[in-house]
């Protein structure tokens, strides 16, 4: 009897460890991995680097631009994420947003976008939605990004 | 010491299931809950129920439609939905993407949308993504909404 109270205590100090380690992956270390993940990702289009900007897609990512259908293949990522990193293209974003839990991350905020258009500058701002998943490796990657303009659509009133 | 192993085990399967529990949060009964949640949004519009389609949104939602600023308060939320709950307006949306884990949850699919403008129907569809949190009572509300259109833009070529 003299190691119950001790096996006891230990087994519980472990189990309130355990249920401390699942929130904590929810708390703010992950947000700030989170944050500095995507701001690597910015600094990849902004060195117009797509194929590193690419990388930072996981498998099976699903990029939504406006005004096309979904992107999902790797061909139709590539063309999708390309004039965000062409030469001439300024783009920043930065997340007023970021939620963390376990392995699921979400970022969003506000873009500003200058590309070139047959050589004529075009202006954009708005807003995105990332959503990021923790890989195998510890690393966050894109599974879904989705943006649109704030700016009016063209043509209209 | 006759009772030693017997603590030790059912401590382990304390801290085991403290594991197990914290890790069944982002499992499939959750992702069930939140796509119901979903449904029963989705049902809110199509009865042109705005107010209760209102309710889905947590504290500090922002909803982000096309060519628009970001719908942050009370206003800008309720003039924003409020095309998609109008009479006449035809809307459906079901996720083709779920994910969950804790109190964070995403949903992203197509929608499909008709709106009356000036007596004129127009047609739209395009792609969503949804950021859900558990609130305190364990209900999930919608924290960030963003969609595009598949369509090209008005205007271009």
């Amino acid at each position: 009897m003299r190691f119950r109270i001790p096996v006891v205590a230990v087994c519980l100090a472990l189990a309130i460890m355990a249920g401390a380690q699942a929130k904590q992956s929810g708390g703010g270390s992950a947000e700030s991995q989170l944050r500095a993940q995507e701001e690597a990702w910015l600094k990849a289009f902004q060195a117009h680097d797509l194929n590193k900007a690419l990388g930072f897609l996981a498998p099976g990512a699903v990029a939504m631009a406006p005004n096309a259908p979904p992107a999902k293949t790797q061909k139709e990522l590539h063309d999708g994420y390309a004039p965000l990193a062409a030469p001439g293209a300024k783009i920043n974003f930065k997340a007023d947003y970021v939620a963390v839990s376990g392995d699921l991350g979400v970022s969003s905020g506000p873009y500003q976008l200058t590309m070139m258009d047959n050589g004529k500058k075009v202006e954009d701002k708005g807003k995105y939605v990332t959503v990021w998943k923790k890989q195998g490796d510890g690393s966050w990657k894109v599974v879904r990004d989705i943006f649109n303009s704030d700016m009016p659509a063209p043509g209209s009133k």
